[in-house]
C-alpha cells in the first residue's frame, strides 16, 4: 500500500516532459501550481492562499496520454501519492515534492474535453510501478 | 468541512442528465461503475473485485461542462464527498450513494483529451453549494 | 488498487462487533454517523448538514485493536475504501455502504488518547485482504 | 476549499512541539516518517519503499490534544492538506513539506488506545484556520 493518498487540482505550469527508459518504461512529468482558497472569517469571504508547487509524475500509458493531452496552463485533477525526496549535488542540495499519479485528467470545472480512447494494457497499468 | 473526502475512478454507466433549477442552479448526474483490482495472495495476481455503483452529482459550471464532455462508457476520475441517503416512497424504499463532485475529468490512463476552456465564475464555483 | 479512497470522521454509533472466521480471520464492524459542516453563504456561517451513515469494517490486527479501543459515542477518523453492496433476502432488499478500513484511530480533535502497542505481523496487515 | 487532500500513516519521529501564539492560537507540530510498501512484481512480494518525511502541523484543540497524546515512535493516521513552502535565510535555503492536519489519531493497526474526552468548541474547530 502506498501509505499516503493525495488528490489535488491545479494548473500545469510547464509542458509535460516525456521520455522512455532503456527498459521501455514511459515516464512523463510536469510542474503543477495548486492554489488553495481559504475562507476569511473576519472578512467573511474566500481568498487565494499561497500556491503550492508539485512535480507530477506518471508512468506507462498514463504518461503517454498525459504528455499528448496536457498543455501548459491547463487545469488538471490528479490523484496518487506523495514522495518527498532530498537530493544533493556538488554545488547544491534541495527537496523535491513529487506526486506519483495513479490517475489524472483535465478538470471539467474549467472547460470541456473531447476524449479519444487509446489501446490499454489493463494488467500492466493496474499494478503499482516497480521502479 | 465536508467530513469525508473520496476520490474514485470508474466508467460512466449512463449519459449525464443535466437540468437547471428554477433558481438557475445547474445540476448534472450520472451513474458510475467502479471496479477495484484486488491482489490475490494465493494466485499472486490481480483480479477484478465486485463493482461498486455510485451516483455522481455535480453543480454549477462543473455540471454544465461534465454534461457536455462525458459520454456513457467513458473512464472518469472524480473527487468529492459521499452522501448516503435513505429514501422512501409509497411503494418502496432504498438507499442512494451519491458522490458530490468537487472536480472531475476524463481519466488519461485510458485515452487522450482535447480541452476547450469555458468561461468560469471563480468565486461561485469555489464556494460549497448551499442547496 | 482499490479504485476508490475515502477518509472520513464521525461518531461510532454502535459498539464494534468482533468475530473470528473459521479460517482465523478477525473482523470487526460498527456503524459510523458522519455529519458534514456546510458553509451557508446567505447566513455567512457554518451549519450541520444531513448525517451520512456508514458501516465501517476492519480486518486482522486492526479489527482486534479497534474492537478493544472504540466505544459507542467515540469520535473516530477512518481511511479506506468504499464498497456499495446491493442485497436481497426473501422479504426485503437494500443497499449497504461499507467502508473497508485500512487505518483508523480516535480523532484527537475531540480528546486525548493513551496508546498501548500490540504485537503486529507487518506483512499480513500490509497486504490487501483476499476475502 | 483546500485544493488538495492527503491522508497518510507513519511514525512520529519527534515529540510534538506545542506553542500558543500571542493571539491565543495553539499550534503543535512534529516530524512524521511515512514508509510505503511496494509490491515487487518480479519477486511477488511486498517490500519497504523509501521513507517520505513530512512536518505535521495542527491548530487549536487538535494541537493541544495531539501534543498530550502523541509520543515519539507512535504510529499515527493524519488527514489534511499539504503545503509546500520554499524558505531562505542568510546562510541557507530549502523546502518544507507540511501537512496541515484536519484530524489525526493513533493508528489502531498497531495498538489499542484509551480515550479521554476533552471539552471542545465545535464552531472554532470546524472553521478553516485564518492564519
Amino acid at each position: 500500500m502506498s501509505n499516503n493518498t493525495i488528490t489535488l487540482t491545479g494548473v500545469a505550469a510547464t509542458e509535460p516532459r516525456h521520455l522512455v527508459t532503456a527498459d521501455g518504461l514511459q515516464i512523463s512529468s510536469f510542474r503543477l501550481a495548486s492554489t488553495p482558497r481559504r475562507f476569511d472569517s473576519a472578512e467573511k469571504k474566500w481568498n487565494d492562499g499561497d500556491t503550492n508547487w508539485f512535480t507530477v509524475t506518471a508512468y506507462r500509458q498514463l504518461a503517454t496520454n498525459a504528455a499528448e493531452s496536457i498543455k501548459k496552463g491547463d487545469r488538471v485533477l490528479v490523484s496518487g501519492s506523495v514522495r518527498v525526496r532530498e537530493w544533493e549535488s556538488e554545488e547544491s542540495k534541495g527537496t523535491t515534492v513529487e506526486v506519483e499519479a495513479d490517475a489524472m485528467g483535465h478538470d471539467l470545472t474549467w472547460g470541456t474535453t473531447q476524449l479519444t480512447r487509446q489501446p490499454h494494457k489493463a494488467d500492466a497499468a493496474s499494478e503499482p510501478p516497480t521502479i
